[in-house]
C-alpha cells in the first residue's frame, strides 16, 4: 500500500487512501479554507492549489466545497489523484520543506467548519429495521411497515439552517406536547430527547434543471461523498405535531454532521451488494450498479461526569434503499438538486437490539432502560450527555475512517414571555 | 395623497404608497439589480444608491435583496422613506433628467428574477377553512380538523431549490401513485395536478441563533414583506407518499412566487383584527398586536387557447394563524431563521365555495367540475392551462397591489429508462 511522507499512526482514520475533504481555519489564519485529512494533520489545499490543474484551482481556493462539488466527478478524480501524488513519500511537495511547513497543519490546531453551504437538506427513512421498529411501537406488528415503504424511498424536506458541525452544543428544546390524550397540550422542555444515527451524502455535479429527472443509473455521479450525521429528535414534540405534514419543530432544533466528507472513490473497496428488495421496485428506481457500502457505525453516550459507553453498533449496509435510488426518487417529479445539497439516510438500525440507531429503539420507548458504565441508566438523553458517532471501513489492513460526529446537550433555556 | 413625478395610471397596483421590491435585469444590462415598482415603471435602486444614507448603499447595489433584508426594520424604514422622497413630484431626482432617463425603466423592458437567495422555505397550513375542507374530504365531517390544528400553526419544511419566479413554466410531473388500494403502485404522469393559492413572507432582520427563540411579540420585526405564491401540488402523488413524513415529491416539482415583495409598511392601512382563536393558544403564541391584513386574492385559469376565467376570490384575512405566531412557533425549539427565508401561509380558503383556494376544494375532489368561459370544464389542471394569482388591498381610494403570480403547465416528459 502506498505511503505518505506525512506520518499516519497505526489505526488512524485518515491514511493516504482516504483523503476526506473538510473546511478549516486556524487561530493564526481565521479565513476558512479547504483541506484534506492525513493522519493527525491536514493538508491546506489553498496553500497548494497552484500545484493542481488550472481548471480546479479556483475551487481549491474557495472557502467552502461547493465549487469543487459543482465541478463533477471527473474533476473530483483529478483532484484526488493529484492530492495522493503530492502526499506520497518523495513527492515534489515533500522536497519543498518551506511549503510543507506552511500547508501541513496539526488537526489539533484546526478548527473545523461546515464543509459546504447547504442549499437544501433532505432526510430519507431508508432503514427497514428502523421503520419496522417504529411501526411496531406505534401501530403494532401487523401494520408495522406502511404500505408505501417498500415502493418509495420515503423522505421529507428538512431544515438546512440548523445543520451544524460536530462539536456544536445542542440546546434541549422547549415545545408543545400532549402528555395526556384528550387533555389540552402543554408547553415545556422536551422530555424525550433522542439521537438518530444517520449517514448523509453531499450532492455534487451540475445537477438537473427544474422539470427534469436524474436517471437512476446515472445518479451515482451526483454523490460527492459521505459524512456521519446525528439527526437530533424531540420525540414527545414530534408525536404531537407530525400529523398530517410530518416532523417540523421536533427536528429543526439542530442536526449535527461530522466535519469530514469521505469521497466515494475512497469507499469503493468496501462496496457490497445492494439490499435485496422485495417486491421489485418500479423501473425508475431499478439499477444494476452496486452502490451499498460496508461502513461500521458506532454510537457512544458520554454523561457529563462519566465515561463513554458504546450503546449501538450498526452498519450503513443495512439500508434498504441506495443513494442512487434516493436521488432518482427525489428528482422524479422534476425537483432540481444542487451542489451542496445534503441528503441523509434516516436512522440506520440493524436487526439485532444492539444495532438500533436511536434511544427510542434501544430503550424500546423507555420500557428497557440502557445500562451505562458507572452504574448509570438512560431511557432518553439527559442534560450534559454527549453523543458521539464514529464510523469506519476495514478490510485487508486498510482502514478508511469517518472521524467523529459529536454533540453535547445543554439544559433548556427557561421560557420568559 | 402624495403623488410621484412618474406617472401612475388609475387602478395601478403600484402607486407611490406601495414601492414593492424586486430584482430585475434588462437586455442592455443583464446584471441583476434591485428595484421598486412605480406605476408601469421600475426605479433601478442600484442607479440611485448614492442618494441614500451610506449604511444602506451596499445593500441597494446588491444583486439580491438578502443584504437589505438583513439590515432590519429600522433600515427598511429609512430606505422606504428616502425612495418615497426621491419619487415625489419636484424631488431632486426629478430635476436630474439624465439620471431619471437612466433609472426609470418601463416594466415591460424589465425581466424579473427571484428577489432573494432563499435559504430555507417553510410552508404552513394556516387556513382553518382549507384544513377543514381537506379534512372532510379525507376523514369525514366528525374528524375534519386534526386535534393539534387549533393549538399549533402546523407547518412543514419545503424545498427551496424549486421556488421559481412568476412566468416560469411548470412541467407536469411523473411520479408514483396508487390508483387502486391493495394493488401495486403505478408510475406515470400526474393526473390530479393542482394549484394552491397562498401568500408568503420573506424573513428579514438578523434572525436568531440556533438554540434561541424569537418571542412572539417581537416576531413582526422579522417580516420583511409579502408576495403571492402558487404551491403547485400533485394530489395523486401526495396521497400515496405523504404518510408518515409529509408531502415530498408532490410539492417539490415547483413553487411559484410573484416578483414583487410588498413591504409590511405599505400594508399597514389594511391591518384588520386577528382571526378569533378558540381555544386560547399557549402563551408562547399569544400576542396583542394586530397582524392580519385585508388582502383580496383572485385566482384565474386560462386554458391554452381560451380566455381567463376567475375561479376563486379569497382573502389573506381568513388565515387563523398570524405570521408572528408562525415565526414564534417555527423557532420555539431553537430553529434559527435567516434573512431570505421564505414562509408561506398554506392554501388560503374562505368559508364560501367561490373562495376555496385549490382545484381539490373548488371541484370537491373532482365531483363538481368547474365551469369555465368558452363552455369548458375542469376538475384539475390540464396541460397548457395557466394559473394566474392576483392580489390587492383597497380602501379610501388607495390601492396597494401585488402584481401577478403566473405559471403555465407544460406536458409531462415521457419516461425513458
Amino acid at each position: 500500500m502506498s505511503v505518505s511522507f506525512v506520518e499516519v499512526p497505526k489505526g488512524s482514520d485518515f491514511p493516504l487512501q482516504n483523503l476526506p475533504y473538510g473546511v478549516f481555519s486556524t487561530q493564526s489564519n481565521p479565513g476558512k479554507r479547504l483541506c484534506v485529512a492525513i493522519g493527525n494533520n491536514v493538508l491546506d489545499l489553498s496553500g497548494v492549489a497552484h500545484l493542481y490543474p488550472a481548471k480546479v484551482q479556483d475551487a481549491l481556493k474557495s472557502s467552502t466545497l461547493n465549487l469543487l462539488m459543482n465541478l463533477g466527478h471527473d474533476a473530483w478524480h483529478v483532484v484526488r489523484t493529484r492530492t495522493h501524488e503530492l502526499l506520497l513519500k518523495n513527492s515534489e511537495l515533500e522536497h519543498d520543506a518551506a511549503l510543507v511547513r506552511k500547508v501541513i497543519i496539526p488537526q489539533k490546531e484546526a478548527e473545523m467548519h461546515l464543509p459546504a453551504d447547504i442549499g437544501d437538506y433532505t432526510d430519507f427513512y431508508s432503514s427497514i429495521h428502523h421503520a419496522t421498529n417504529v411501526g411496531i411501537m406505534f401501530r403494532g406488528k401487523e401494520n408495522a411497515l406502511m404500505p408505501n415503504w417498500r415502493h418509495i424511498p420515503v423522505g421529507y424536506h428538512g431544515r438546512a439552517s440548523s445543520v451544524v458541525v460536530s462539536g456544536t452544543p445542542i440546546r434541549r428544546p422547549l415545545g408543545q406536547t400532549l402528555p395526556v390524550e384528550g387533555q389540552p397540550p402543554v408547553f415545556g422542555a422536551c422530555k424525550l430527547l433522542d439521537f438518530e444515527l444517520e449517514m448523509a451524502f453531499f450532492v455534487g455535479g451540475p445537477g438537473n434543471k427544474l422539470g427534469e429527472r436524474v436517471p437512476v443509473e446515472e445518479a451515482w455521479k451526483n454523490v460527492f461523498g459521505f459524512t456521519l450525521m446525528n439527526d437530533w429528535s424531540a420525540r414527545d414534540i414530534q408525536k404531537w405535531e407530525y400529523i398530517p405534514l410530518g416532523p417540523f419543530t421536533a427536528k429543526n432544533l439542530g442536526t449535527t454532521i461530522s466535519p469530514w466528507i469521505i469521497p466515494v472513490e475512497a469507499l469503493e473497496p468496501f462496496i457490497v451488494n445492494n439490499f435485496a428488495q422485495d417486491p421489485q421496485v418500479l423501473p425508475y428506481l431499478k439499477h444494476d450498479k452496486s452502490f451499498n457500502f460496508d461502513i461500521n457505525l458506532l454510537v457512544s453516550l458520554k454523561p457529563e461526569l462519566g465515561e463513554e459507553t458504546l450503546i449501538c453498533k450498526s452498519n450503513y449496509k443495512y439500508l434498504y434503499w441506495t443513494a442512487m435510488q434516493q436521488i432518482a426518487h427525489h428528482t422524479v417529479t422534476g425537483c432540481n438538486i444542487r451542489s451542496g445539497d445534503l441528503m441523509a439516510s434516516g436512522t440506520i438500525s440493524g436487526e439485532t437490539e444492539d444495532s438500533f440507531g436511536s434511544m427510542l429503539e434501544l430503550s424500546w420507548r423507555g420500557t428497557k432502560p440502557l445500562q451505562l458504565n458507572g452504574n448509570l441508566t438512560r431511557k432518553f438523553i439527559e442534560d450534559g450527555d454527549e453523543i458521539i458517532i464514529r464510523g469506519y471501513c476495514e478490510r485487508n489492513g486498510l482502514r478508511i475512517g469517518f472521524g467523529e460526529c459529536r454533540g453535547k446537550v445543554l439544559p433548556a433555556i427557561p421560557f420568559k414571555k
